[in-house]
């Protein structure tokens, strides 16, 4: 990307109301657009960083099985109805909607019910078993307050995973496959080191969910762990008897604030039996199915890592999420030239600043938008036959070869 | 993709009320379900198609300069009353809902307002112009009828660009070069033989705008057009006036159903004055921006290409969107064991139909579900070092050599 070329600029400030650091960075930084409290817009950045994340969480569900499908937002009461989960009392976070040919439909807030009830038509028989399916969907919630920038909002990008399973011990096996491939997608979007699967209230179905929280100052949530973090638990589940059963006291837990950043829940017959899902057995005899609901918020991620990595310049993206790897800024005549050489044959990894800029700008710039490498081609790197990059997180600069960053760039 | 694994049956029957060709044969075949009149969700093939078209559509878009950005669905009304579209008198498609902590939103029917109002953080010189943005992006409208399968939704995927410049004769320019590049992705989708530019009413702020019609028995416009197809007009505007400045006449003129596929409209300055859009030019004087909007209804193009060669069989998929290029088959044990060699080399390209069945099943759902080639392996074809090739648009079969097959492959 040439920065002559792309629309965006790098803003002075951010909204006075964006209180969160998330949504002020990355509202600077060019990333987002707010339209209303927990509603915001995607500029190029901010979509290149939600394809990325997009990306591995797809890649790590499809190697265990699982198959994206993309299911509406407007719903119809009826299937809501059979789960009791339609009436603003039970549910209190529906947009509810009117359709001018009469009725009323809701913006669906999570998918269990339409997904139990899309597949009855391909479940009959155990031979139809399991099944895996997911979306990245826009999910609309109806929050009374929205105020962590793009951590909590009314309009969210979530990744949702449903399991159907012919028992008990399938859905326990493929929950735990799942808790897996999710902390493979943490430690690849780079906050692994930070992220703990943690025990939370598993409601009147199971004694446990597990949620998936990351460290993170102004996380919303408060967790308890022991030294070692092989025991971590939401301030819920704080329980003496919780408590024995883990086999930890008290004294040995530390408190945190912490984000959750995923979470996961044996639905078991929940949802299956009012819908009336079932399969039949090699013996013909028909059973209801178990399911499982399995969630990451893909839009919450992107503030989540801005939270956890930005410093007093600005963002700091972790590689394997950032828009793009290197922040190329040519100094001089022959640095620009060299420059321009270096990008036309490495466009997708590399943002040229191309701009009219001086130097001192493009570096604070380059900070801000939080590019994991910069790179400074000049007439003194060129002396060298190197570039001279500078690695954003550490602030670490060293000369490299030109021969070798072309070959880092493959 | 194995037949045994995904969770996608073709079904015997469509829902009785799914009338149009093209909600039964997609529901039919797997791509879709219906959630309820004009809302779908997609399933695995379907979601193949719409990113198929999607890529298509974003490549043509990149290569004359255009960036992707992802606007959000709920809406303030302070913009749209600016512009006079928020009340129900004025724009009669509007779904609108509640905010619990107080005002009303609307789902986004199209997006020139926000988007317009969002490029202002970026626009304040003419150095900043000219500036394109695109998004696909999912739209609501709330239609009294919806009973054309997915050609017409009241929740549906949309391609809209935006386009900013500084004149009147960027605008007609940048027009020009979008035009033109519709007609690339009509050609690429595989559909560009039976779709025209066509004349349109342009409104009150242009003689003409552009549609693209494409030719189909359902279509709901009717267009005319000449011998050569070089005159196209929309019936809106079959009038004496109109055809004395194209220079045809009625009688030269034949009528033919067709179905809109794209849009294209000189907004000029609608939108950008009531939104105060502006920029300084060289001397520092104000200017109102000079604005375009480009549509192209994604989930309605799986539509048409479906209306457009479905036969008596089922689907026919152009080779560029279908879900897959190769359906394969192997025919008893040796043909089986090939089957899975082939398949294991290059799953991206093909469904395997791994599935206990005879091959009649298995073509009769080749052909339903409309993959362009059919590929057959059995002792007979492998006698011969080969396979056997079924076009599905021509049904006509040839024996191919492994060899070039693979190679077919790469």
């Amino acid at each position: 990307m040439r920065m002559s070329k792309t629309f965006i600029k790098t803003l002075r400030e951010a909204p006075k109301e964006e209180t969160a650091t998330n949504g002020a960075l990355l509202t600077r930084a060019g990333f987002i657009h707010k339209e209303m409290a927990g509603v915001y817009d995607y500029l190029p950045f901010g979509m290149r960083v939600i394809n990325n994340i997009e990306n591995i969480v797809r890649d790590e569900l499809n190697k265990i099985g699982c198959e994206e499908i993309l299911m509406s937002t407007l719903q119809n009461p009826e299937l809501w109805e059979k789960t009791n989960r339609w009436s603003d009392q039970e549910v209190d976070i529906w947009f509810k909607t009117e359709v001018s040919s009469g009725g009323i439909v809701g913006l669906a807030p999570t998918h269990e019910e339409p997904i139990t009830n899309m597949v009855k038509n391909y479940i009959s028989s155990y031979k139809d078993l399991p099944l895996y399916v997911y979306q990245f969907q826009t999910k609309f919630r109806n929050e009374k307050r929205a105020k962590s920038g793009i951590m909590r909002g009314r309009e969210f990008i979530m990744k949702d995973l449903y399991s159907f399973n012919t028992t008990e011990e399938g859905l326990n096996k493929f929950y735990d496959d799942v808790a897996e491939a999710y902390m493979k997608i943490y430690n690849r979007i780079g906050i692994g080191d930070i992220t703990f699967p943690c025990f939370a209230s598993g409601g009147i179905f199971a004694k446990f969910s597990h949620e998936f929280q990351t460290l993170i100052p102004v996380g919303e949530d408060t967790i308890y762990y022991n030294k070692d973090k092989s025991v971590v638990l939401n301030k819920e589940v704080l329980l003496p008897e919780v408590l024995e059963e883990l086999g930890v006291k008290r004294e040995e837990l530390e408190e945190s604030p912490a984000a959750e950043v995923g979470n996961i829940f044996k639905l078991k017959i929940k949802y299956s039996e009012p819908l009336d899902l079932k399969y039949s057995d090699e013996k013909n005899k028909q059973h209801v199915v178990y399911m499982g609901s399995y969630g990451i918020g893909i839009s919450r991620l992107v503030g989540v890592i801005a939270e956890a990595f930005a410093d007093n310049k600005g963002l700091v993206w972790p590689e394997s999420v950032a828009p793009y790897k290197y922040y190329l800024i040519g100094i001089d005549d022959k640095g620009a030239k060299a420059a321009e050489k270096l990008y036309k044959n490495h466009e997708e990894l590399m943002i040229l600043d191309d701009r009219d800029l001086r130097p001192g700008e493009k570096f604070a710039d380059a900070d801000l938008i939080g590019i994991p490498y910069r790179v400074v081609v000049s007439d003194k790197t060129l002396e060298k036959d190197s570039v001279e990059i500078t690695d954003r997180r550490t602030g670490k600069t060293k000369l490299v070869s030109l021969k070798d960053f072309k070959k880092s760039c493959k």
